[in-house]
């Protein structure tokens, strides 16, 4: 249950506050080289204490390869990744020992296990993400041997929308913009927000360019319903599109097919997926983060043992986690796409007999 | 890749136009009392034809157990269902026999596959869920047993939004609707679109009630992720929001929290989940369809030889998928329950001992 | 738990005495020519009644295809084959209805799931397994096309043992017999056990050849760990070796080696798997079933009440379950071939380059 | 395909000469006390270098708890262990780099992955079962709590048998001998081989004390067919044996048939498991290891580029896998009956409804 991906699976371990965390990313093909300075680069974006926008947490996040690795190259045998924690101020959390911070999983991790981990969510914590970067670098550099591509970025911040979806503008944008012109409205919302000792939500929007068609394993491993599966499950997201998704349920068939040509589609309204199965076009999906739930004024709340309080949190938080939470998105998006790209292989003779002539 | 659950696990097969289609649903536990006419009549909730706002295409929809169930109850073995078509024009097919309906299937099976199942979009269509409905119904019998009930509606239909949730209302609705004051208006423009041969999205509300704290099993089988992954992989449907899904991303992490009494939470904008594990809040999902590809005008397509041409559909079909699609999305929503319910059973010691002292 | 395999996966259903029995086997490629008529050859090697050496119920067990195949190719959709069964007899079967029967898996089944199927012990009958040969017959059909063939005989009755092995004239013996000069003797002691109300034990050997090298996914879906968890889950199977097997524990290291010339391997006592890797020999497996637990002298067992009886049982019954069941083995060890072939394609970026390119 | 279970699922790395090999444990429920230094001492059976009889290779075998546990106690999470690798000579092997060493995995990875990890075996080392030992180690403390006990020892080495088995006299014994009348002859066959440069075979019986009636889910995940994949998936395995085994298919059924009575069953020739379902008898099964395929003696082979040499081996290996092999079936044995344990769990509805009343 710590595990995602069918032929392309990954397992994370680690808490927030604990020793480290990490991952077993499995069935890697043989072959693909390594670039381990990569691996840190993608941990380097979604790591925290990079500017005001973040949490003020210190972590060098470094990550270091314990196997499946030989002479710079896979070995088809399952890379383990692992990260020490080194900022862990677990006395940071003394104060919501047997207390339920709203909007976290505390209320239900205790009721279902049992047990108080309460240093900073322990599992729940968005610090596991790390371990999805982790794997997810690697599945971006087998995705580009195949000239496929995944890129991200913030396309609205506390209702603040973009109107362009520049992916390379976003790569230099400290909060991962989309559109540099709303950038600076969106930098002070998430401001004004921290200021006030509250938190914004937003919006990540992730592409995937260059995918074969036949991505996606109808019709219960469904490329749309893993990738809105992988989406859903990262902390604070409440919702996920594909294409034009909310919108496409306003409009009329005539306006949201996508009209087909010799060359391709005429349109994307349906982001790149058709009946679970990528078409070709790019794959696009909206990923819907809620404001953070650590926020510091004062709200009411339950202990462990169901006494009402009111109740400050202290601490080091994300004013707004879409914004590093688009790194995990693109991760996410990768390692779905590499799984999918394993699965598709047999699925035709002539692939399968051309494989073993 | 047909099989959906861990536990609770089923599998379908069967193409629209094919002799049959059906399900083996694996996990039930034995003795549990299924109820035939129970099962027939979630079906019969889902069937065609029984209105103009659906596909005139009549199909009984009569489902056969082939076997689980002795002398009434479940015997903890496979319970297969069958349902066998009757009403399979394959000749209103022989039109589109080489050519890719422009929102539909048929160009990714056709590149993945490299065959042309051309009768009605064959496994792509959705005349499969009929089979998920019948499983579902048994999931829906186990969650009686336990006090939970799984309810949905329509809530938008062409953008015309409810602004009141009454499932006990959406029952007796021939288009499900929730808001008996928008009823009118949504069926005005269902009716539109079919006349224009055009087609209309909407968007279907699920509610589970009573469900226990505990359910899901995270990081990576959380109760919202697989509940996104069973909605998105859902025929046309595009996007999938938990509670106040999209909204929250605009709202402040103050507005958005949950805050907690002794009795529970004060508000339920997280839709009943935390951490991807139930709250004991009802359980809110949103699931967006677009309208149904099949339209009557004229539109631009390729045949399979990838030759342009201009392309009139005809056949039967339903103008707004969603209504039907509502009826599929209980029951995926019940089956994930039922999944979930009996993974969550060994998640302390404290269960584990009592089950076997 | 009532499904086999990952890529090439089936899933079962029914019992000895319900309406029907069959399979849903998931991950044919397409494109694969479906022969109707071999499959039910296949089920007729397996199917009772063909002589004094089998039981006496008669079964036609004439297979029908229900989904997954058009214009006689499959189509890359799950491939359902029902079998309905037409000589249920439940009546034979009230005496034993309170009965644990001794060797069988009435009491595991009672005290597992509360229910008591004593209709020809339900589900855990051997009858199921008609299943697994419909569903084999198709993956022998995918493993011919790649020039692999899976073969058995029974190779030991009653500790009567096979000093050759001959598959062909297995092929052409009413009981399978690999040795013709044993077959007689062999012949002799089933019906010896037969006459006494007795029951023998028996052995299947299997051998699959042409397989490439690279088969079995390391470290925890080998190639032999598989095999062994096919056959030992089938009916009164209670050892499996694979190459020399017991005997190879008692060898020292440099005979039981098998050293490599470039042309091959000198020896085979590995039995074609190294590592858990098929190495391109033969891979040989042999099968241990013991003697059929229904037989006609009275035994001490008890009540579902827990009150001991002195009970005989009556009815038709197998006298040596190894004959049929060696049928059995050969469809397993295909599908677990079959599901090798699939899963080994993205074994390294090489091939997955070269499938993508 | 590195994972193993389903509901207690466990994930390793690493390789026999790598930065660090350990697991991932999934699936074990919050609450159960984690005694590291039982966890130690299970690794301590199981580690190199402790007597004349295994290999020189000194391995401190330290293992360390990263996640999962706080406080002493296991929270729910994934429980991730290391081991750090800290004698691994790879200079040893670069007189193998090029070579297939006959009996051992390397000519079939490198044909699988198309590279060649020439330390020691790499991922193909038994090395690897040290994680399985920290695996296992917990799941023996799970089982602890219900009273269920896992016990192993050799029952042969080189064709000499053992006539009884004690299992408390296996645990003082530096071969882990059942006999200790046998032990001497048994020490003296490891060492003659070992004299000659060559190895001898071995054979380890382990037996389940306590378990309750009903493990195991028929038909695909039978506790049977199971244990006979987490057997035959060992290094060296080349054949297992539930109770009788081999012998049970040389008898008749009344003398094979267990009968039973109110108290239980009367004989245990079935080794605890009928219908692939615990029946509450001792679980009894043999595991049968080839001979180490290191040996010294020169052999034919061939090199990476197919070309035929004559080789001596070099290195530190172990006389007689079968001696430390046994700890690890132990191990394996533990984690079957563990995730048996938990999938049991809901089985029936009365179980279901008790948990969740």
């Amino acid at each position: 249950m710590n595990s995602f991906g069918e032929k392309l699976r990954f397992s994370t371990f680690g808490e927030s506050h604990g020793k480290a965390l990490g991952c077993i990313l499995d069935g890697v093909p043989a072959g693909l080289e390594i670039d381990e300075a990569y691996i840190q680069s993608e941990l380097d974006r979604r790591k925290p204490g990079k500017s005001e926008f973040e949490t003020a947490r210190k972590e060098a996040d470094k990550v270091e390869i314990l196997s499946g690795v030989f002479e710079g190259k896979s070995t088809g045998t399952p890379i383990a990744m692992v990260i020490f924690n080194t900022n862990q101020k677990s006395k940071d959390y003394t104060n919501i020992k047997d207390v339920f911070r709203p909007g976290h999983a505390d209320f239900t991790y205790f009721h279902k296990y049992g047990i108080r981990d309460y240093r900073g969510g322990g599992r729940s914590s968005a610090r596991e993400t790390a371990a999805r970067v982790a794997a997810g670098a690697i599945a971006k550099l087998m995705l580009k041997e195949l000239n496929i591509s995944v890129m991200s970025g913030i396309s609205e911040v506390a209702g603040i929308k973009s109107e362009k979806f520049d992916y390379e503008a976003a790569k230099s944008s400290i909060i991962y913009a989309l559109d540099s012109d709303k950038e600076q409205a969106q930098k002070d919302a998430i401001l004004k927000a921290k200021n006030d000792h509250d938190s914004v939500g937003g919006v990540s929007r992730v592409i995937v360019s260059g995918a074969p068609v036949g991505l996606g394993q109808p019709l219960y491993y469904k490329l749309d319903g893993v990738l809105a599966d992988a989406m859903m499950g990262l902390n604070a997201v409440k919702a996920v599109e594909i294409g034009d998704g909310v919108l496409s349920a306003t409009t009329l068939g005539s306006q949201n097919n996508d009209e087909i040509r010799a060359k391709g589609f005429e349109t994307n309204h349906a982001g790149g997926i058709l009946g679970g199965i990528s078409n070709g076009e790019d794959i696009v999906m909206n990923v819907y983060f809620k404001p953070t739930p650590s926020i510091f004024k004062e709200q009411h709340t339950v202990t462990t043992e169901n006494e009402e309080i009111d109740f400050s949190l202290k601490g080091r938080h994300d004013p707004c986690v879409a914004i590093r939470g688009t790194v995990v998105c693109e991760s996410m998006a990768a390692l779905v796409i590499g799984d999918m790209l394993l699965l598709n292989m047999g699925s035709n003779m002539d692939g399968v007999k051309k494989h073993y002539h």
